[in-house]
């Protein structure tokens, strides 16, 4: 079998497979923001008359699921499986979304890296030949994730500066055996890094290492340059994690200081809308990718992309007995083309 | 390419990937049991030494998997990716243990389905051509599980007759693309069933639809009956569940009365051990498989086996909300002889 797998940590492909539809489906907030002209749907409410945050959550991924597949014309039976997942404890916005569009599942946890992550085993599955297509999507809200890993609403607690604001929105896309792209024509999965990081208001600085690692492993790998790409673009490091994901980079001889930007600082006007450090959570690389990346590589405006969404891998039980904050980063280039 | 599905939901390997090393650690609980002489590491205190049941779990997951690539005769490096997830919320048992292992990792939430998931998701990875060696692993420790998913032990509470004892191991596979088997040769990775079973005591008669299903799929994808069978076992159904299962598959046309067991039935003698209707969790499946079936297989008493690890995929808060408990059933086909 020829080889697919490229240096140490990155996979080539050799049949492509193409993103044939997307949807991004987003709260009142992040269509307050300066993306808004790019998702297909933003909520009024963001309980979208449901009677609580989660199944709010649940009702957004399954909607947008189902638009990504009317999009890419074709209905639910001509998907082979739903990869997904999201922030809530045992996932339940993705398991009882899976519930509803009744196709295998495969359920994953890659916090705010989901999306990134969903993309690569989905990618392998139909360059595999296992499937024809596949959706892979997340979801996140910003008042589920803040009850169950910081503090209620309710409480009034202070934010800190560091602090990032989970995007509530959606995304998902379908790959495709057949399609004219956008292709998925690299992967760098990623691995775990962890520099001591301990305080759970500063998710960016936390996750920075992780991007730093797969973004040298993706260059070395692939010969690359950061000049190769039109954008480079991470998950939801915020402003922090960007500044320190510049600096590190050109310690290390790569300047990303004129192509690079983070989808969290994309989605929101972080000063006018108060965000703090930017946007976070899954549905912030999801909604950023599946609208404006998607959008705008149709368009022509960007031909090729790296998209690397990023995960911080704690949990509420683990910051209370002492741990510190794992971090990951999967990346996926895009291209118009296909080499 | 030439055709890798078969009928609506199964996937027959061109290239069957071999298990080359398995590893199996457990309780003190699960040595006690019936197959205490196949596992390689029994506790004698199931915090191993940590200062929390989540640490000995995570502790568990890493020397399994340490363990299955020592068994496998291979190093770390030699492995490209480890697909692991567990019960704990954010599945912190496999992210801590992802960083101490320190390669490229996919985590996973499919609650007790996780050893079958990772196998399928790794067994796709194996055959199309995109990593030489995968490493699949899952955990679970009663402790942990019962204060998160029901009580803190320390409550005291009564356990109602459906109750299941939740499996305190972990267990680990390295699939190949080179060995000498058992092979996985076809997976039917299963979607959600819900018939709106709301009793968190009741894990067998939830996930039992699911089991169905999957089975009733399987068995029309390949054309295989039962009996082609040597031994067909679902992950943690326990007693209760695997009646559901015999009863319903008959009404199907299908015998399986004759060579159907529960990884939860083998693992525990429910009536001297008092585990009620039998042994559950993520480890459940793995610490059977990667322990018993395994061995059994290399002696030659199985040849040809069905493993199906059966998931919860419901959240305290989603059954708090009033919602229902879906349930899902991955199944792979192992042999000795690939065909």
């Amino acid at each position: 079998m020829a080889v697919k797998r490229i240096g140490k940590q990155t996979i080539k492909f050799h049949n492509p497979p193409s993103i044939i539809g997307t949807s991004s489906i987003v709260g009142p907030k992040e269509g307050d923001g300066p993306l808004r002209g790019y998702f297909d749907i933003v909520l009024e409410d963001d309980t979208w008359g449901q009677k609580s945050f989660e199944k709010a959550e649940a009702k957004m991924q399954e909607e947008a699921i189902k638009l990504a597949i009317k999009n890419a014309n074709l209905s639910v039976d001509n998907i082979q499986f739903l990869i997904s997942g999201d922030l809530l404890n045992q996932i339940i916005s993705s398991s009882y979304t899976a519930r509803q569009i009744g196709i295998p599942y495969f359920g994953l946890y890659g916090a705010c890296s989901t999306m990134t992550e969903s993309l690569c085993i989905g990618a392998m599955i139909i360059d595999g030949g296992f499937a024809d297509n596949v959706v892979c999507a997340t979801s996140s809200h910003f008042s589920s994730a803040e009850r169950q890993f910081r503090f209620p609403l309710e409480y009034g607690a202070q934010r800190k500066f560091s602090s990032q604001w989970t995007v509530t929105g959606a995304g998902a896309t379908v790959l495709s055996a057949n399609g004219n792209g956008p292709y998925i024509t690299y992967i760098t999965p990623g691995r775990i890094k962890d520099y001591g990081v301990t305080d759970a208001s500063n998710m960016g600085g936390a996750m920075a290492p992780a991007a730093i690692d797969t973004l040298l492993q993706h260059f070395e790998d692939t010969g690359f340059t950061p000049q190769d790409y039109d954008l480079i673009v991470s998950g939801d490091l915020g402003l922090i994690g960007r500044r320190i994901v510049i600096d590190m980079m050109k310690k290390k001889g790569y300047d990303l200081s004129e192509n690079y930007t983070d989808c969290g600082i994309k989605i929101f006007d972080v000063v006018e809308q108060d965000t703090h450090a930017g946007g976070s959570g899954c549905a912030c690389s999801a909604v950023v990718l599946n609208g404006y990346i998607y959008k705008e590589m149709k368009k022509g405006t960007f031909n090729r992309v790296l998209v690397m969404s990023t995960g911080a891998l704690h949990s509420p039980i683990s910051t209370l007995q002492g741990e510190s904050v794992p971090g990951i980063a999967h990346a996926i280039t895009l291209e118009n083309l296909p080499r």
